[in-house]
Formats: C-alpha cells, sequence, structure tokens
C-alpha cells in the first residue's frame, strides 16, 4: 500500500508528518472524503471546491495547490495501488511553521492521499454499509458555527469524537446531534433525512452542520423527481414521529436509519426510490458534468 | 536538536507520526507545555494531573502511560538536548487506530516531547515575552463545555486559531475570547486576570475556559498574600475599566496587559507584585511540594 505525503508516494509504513506540522500539532487542516467508481472520483468538483472553502475559512486557500494538482495526487495514489474502486483521503495541512498559535503569512501546506479498497455497490450490488444505521441522540451538542463554522471539515474532529464515545456499550453506531438551541443538526459523521407526510426532510443549513456532497446529490435527486423537499429547524420530536429516516454520506451513501433512541423507524418507499436513483446515477455516470468542469479548472 | 517520539529519541527531522495516527487525523490527543527551571519542571504534578484528567475526558486515560514514566520521556529529551532552562511540549495521542471515527476500546497512545531552549527570566531577569500584551476581542466564540469540555487541553485548536486570524493587520498579539452568553473567558493562549477596585478578578471555571496551571498559582500567591480575590461572571466592559490586567500562561507568566481593543489598561502596582511573588516562587524553588508528589505517583 502506499500513500501520497507532501508531493511523494511513499509505503503506508513510512506515511507521516511532522510533530511540529500544526495539522498534528492543532488539527490545522482540511480534509475530504472521497469515493472512486471504476477509476472516476465521483463529484471531484463538489469536493475540491468544498475543500478550498475550508481552506478559506482557515485563511490559507491561497497556497493551497490548484484542484488539478490535487486530483493529479489522487490519480498517481489510485494507481499506485491499483485501485478503481476506492475510498480517498484528501487531507490539506497548514504545513510546519514556527512555533506559535497565530499563523505565519507563508504557508507551505502538507498534502495527504490515502487510499483503500471499497467496493463499488450499486445496482444490483451490496451497499458498503453492514446493515441500517442504529442512532442514538448524544448529550455533546454540535459546535456553534460562532465557535468554528460546521461547514469547514477540519482535523478537529473531537466533537463527534466524544457523541461517539456516548455509544459504548449500546447497540447504536451513529450518534445525533442537537445545537445549543436543541435543534436537530446532523450525525458525528453523516446527514439524517427523514420523510413526514410524504414529503423529504432534512435540517436547513442554517443550523450549524456540514452539508454534504451526498446530501446534495440526494436532494437534486429528489427535486427532479417531483417529491416534495422541506429543509427546515426541526426537534427530536419531528424525528422521532417520521415515516422513513435514512442517513447519508460518501461512504454510506444512502443508508436507512432503523431506529432512534429506541424508537423504531426504517427505510420505506421514498428511500428505496432515492437509493435506486443514486445507485443509477453512479452507474450511468450522471456525474460527467463535474467532470468537465475539472478540465475548466 | 532531538525529540522523543513513541518511546525513542530521534532527531528533530525524523520527529514524525503516522498520518493515520488520530492526533494527525482528528486531533485526538492531549497536551501540556511546561516550563524546565534549572533543570526541574515546574508543577510537573499539576501538569500530569490535567494531562490525565483530559485523557479521561477523552475516553483513554486507562491507556496512557504513568506520570513517573512520562517524567522520564521528559527528562531523558531534556537531557539529550543539554536543557536546563527549557519550553517542553508533551503530547499523548490516541494512536494509530483502524480507520473509524468511533475509537476502538484498546488504546496505544503515541507519546510526543519536544523541547526547545528558554532562558529562565526571573528575578532580576528580563521576561520571556518581547513586551506587554496587546489584545483584541474576537467575534469568534468560545465552544461551550456542552460541545467540548474547555478544561480539556487537546489537539483541537481551532477555535483559538480562528481567534488569533483575526488579529491579522493590527497591532494586537492576543485574542480575548466570550463566550456564547457574552461573559468573558479567557485568550487564545492565555487566562485574564484584571484588578478593579483594589480586589483581584478572574473569570470563573463556571464559565467554558480551561483553568491554567499558571493561573491557579497566581490565585494561591494573591490569596497567602492578603490580596482579595473574586473569581466572577464578567462582561467586556468590566475589563475595560479595570485599573491593571494581565494574562498568565506557562510560557509568559505573568504578562500584563498594556490595551484592549485600544483602551489603555497597564499593569500597576498588584501586577508588579505578583510578578515578583511568582519569580521568587520559581527562584525559591516553593515548587518542591510537587517534587515530593512526583516521587509518590
Amino acid at each position: 500500500v502506499k500513500y501520497h505525503v507532501d508531493g511523494d508516494l511513499v509505503p503506508a509504513e513510512d506515511a507521516s508528518v511532522s510533530i511540529r506540522d500544526r495539522g498534528f500539532r492543532y488539527g490545522d487542516a482540511a480534509f475530504e472524503t472521497l469515493r472512486a467508481y471504476g477509476g472516476s472520483l465521483f463529484k471531484w468538483g463538489a469536493h475540491a471546491d468544498r475543500l478550498r472553502r475550508t481552506c478559506d475559512a482557515l485563511g490559507f486557500a491561497a497556497d493551497v495547490p490548484n484542484a488539478t494538482d490535487l486530483r493529479a495526487r489522487i490519480r498517481e495514489t489510485l494507481s499506485a495501488n491499483n485501485l478503481d474502486d476506492a475510498y480517498v483521503r484528501l487531507a490539506v495541512t497548514r504545513g510546519v511553521l514556527p512555533g506559535k498559535l497565530t499563523p505565519a503569512i507563508d504557508v507551505d501546506p502538507t498534502v495527504v492521499v490515502e487510499v483503500k479498497p471499497l467496493p463499488r455497490g450499486g445496482v444490483e450490488s451490496d451497499p458498503v454499509w453492514d446493515g441500517p444505521a442504529r442512532v442514538r441522540t448524544a448529550d455533546t451538542r454540535k459546535i456553534p458555527d460562532a465557535s468554528i463554522p460546521a461547514d469547514a471539515k477540519t482535523h478537529n474532529y473531537l466533537n463527534g469524537i466524544l457523541a461517539r464515545l456516548e455509544l459504548q456499550g449500546t447497540q447504536a453506531d451513529e450518534s445525533l446531534m442537537l445545537d445549543g438551541e436543541g435543534y436537530v443538526t446532523e450525525g458525528a459523521t453523516s446527514n439524517l433525512f427523514f420523510v413526514a407526510d410524504d414529503a423529504l426532510c432534512t435540517p436547513s443549513e442554517s443550523r450549524p452542520l456540514l452539508p454534504g456532497i451526498t446530501r446534495d446529490v440526494v436532494l437534486d435527486l429528489a427535486r427532479d423527481e417531483g417529491i416534495p423537499v422541506n429543509t427546515g429547524w426541526y426537534d427530536l420530536g419531528d424525528v422521532h414521529r417520521a415515516d422513513e429516516a435514512f442517513l447519508t454520506n460518501t461512504t454510506w451513501e444512502i443508508r436507512p436509519l432503523e431506529a432512534i433512541d429506541r424508537v423504531d423507524i426504517g427505510g420505506g418507499p421514498i428511500t428505496d426510490l432515492l437509493s435506486r436513483l443514486f445507485d443509477e446515477r453512479v452507474e450511468r455516470r450522471c456525474y460527467d458534468s463535474d467532470q468537465l468542469r475539472e478540465s475548466d479548472r
């Protein structure tokens, strides 16, 4: 196995960063997780855009290699590992800087690409998750936007880890997080959707959450299909009363939510429909528009 | 220069951690910064206790080497670099674990010790800071305890970095952070003290802040000296109206606050008195009680 670290392909056991790298010292880094399906990076343009927005929130976007360069590093890594269907993790840190908390102006970022095999799934195949999600609402509250913007995807991940640690000793494998006002935001690593009155509902981006790329795809698919879509401010009761519910992220794609806080919910016709449409979208390479966009960058 | 990484002394340029270490990937790590004065670790017992509390908040305290072991690594590192007066940074990560956010039960932590020369300062010597602090109040709000406990000192440091980034283009070098309710908490890397009506005031630990070891020493010194001490909930107006103000941390010790938000404050008789008492405490090795405590661990 080889990874790409700071411009070079290196064996996995040598893939390391300096202890003085701000990515290690402070979690001062942006990242994206992506899927390669049949050798193509799904929604690369959207991931590249979001990575740039995160680096912009952290104040070092101008120093980050451009999307073409980053994509080339990912492709080299996939190729070196002979992978067509893969999980990809791309991280960009603020690099090694003088030992002060305030970042220097000149940044030499560290770029890291990790890959591992992940079967394609999709139409007529098995999903990557072992079973539907069992969820518990965490006591740990989502960090407010005023403290760290929730739409920045960074290496500061303790908020989600603390929420996940609450699951020890339970059957659940994902934590649902509320914000400081008690509104539903998202799972530790996933966005939440539910169906109520035949409409697809998901918490609004005006609450502190990371709007996932898969979330965007699902919203597009629902609108194209004529399914009513509501993005709003929801409390836990709204979720507990839902007719169907599912979680989304890049790895899970669409994963039905079997139960939350011991309230059974499960998938249903809209979850099934969206799952089929998502699989078809992957199969039909309907993400060509993103590939075109890449060549413009 | 040599650092201590995962049990070994290594040249600084080889001091690195795996990109799969959770300390890098998620900032899933605890740390302490310490001073060695004349070869002795100042307040080692208090730092070791706090490190353990942080690891406990992160759920892996049981797997961390004991304080005697950690202190031995620090001493080896100081010795290998021929340092008696030094800055010391001790970090313990949750280590390399399977690529899932939820931590595994068995943890093999990564211990990192970094040192660098830092002159002793103290009585009749120059302080380590170049001049008194110029402070601005940040728009970035302190993370609430319900999201991440503020008294855990972790590698998730973006909240403070975002506050410091707001200083770009100003003369200030420290950011004062308010919490979500508008109460004063602390600086990005320091605790705040101010003098009002001849009493020493500092924000209460019931607000989200990290109660520094230096803060504790200063509170002890003030009480021993008969200075009235108030810990409370303060707003920015209380600070702006102060007669004196200073910041504390392990590196700065006691650093007068020249101005905040362009309001001049500066040190004064109580700041000077506490600074002298602090220097004397360092000189007189009044921290022997901690050293005794160490040998018991």
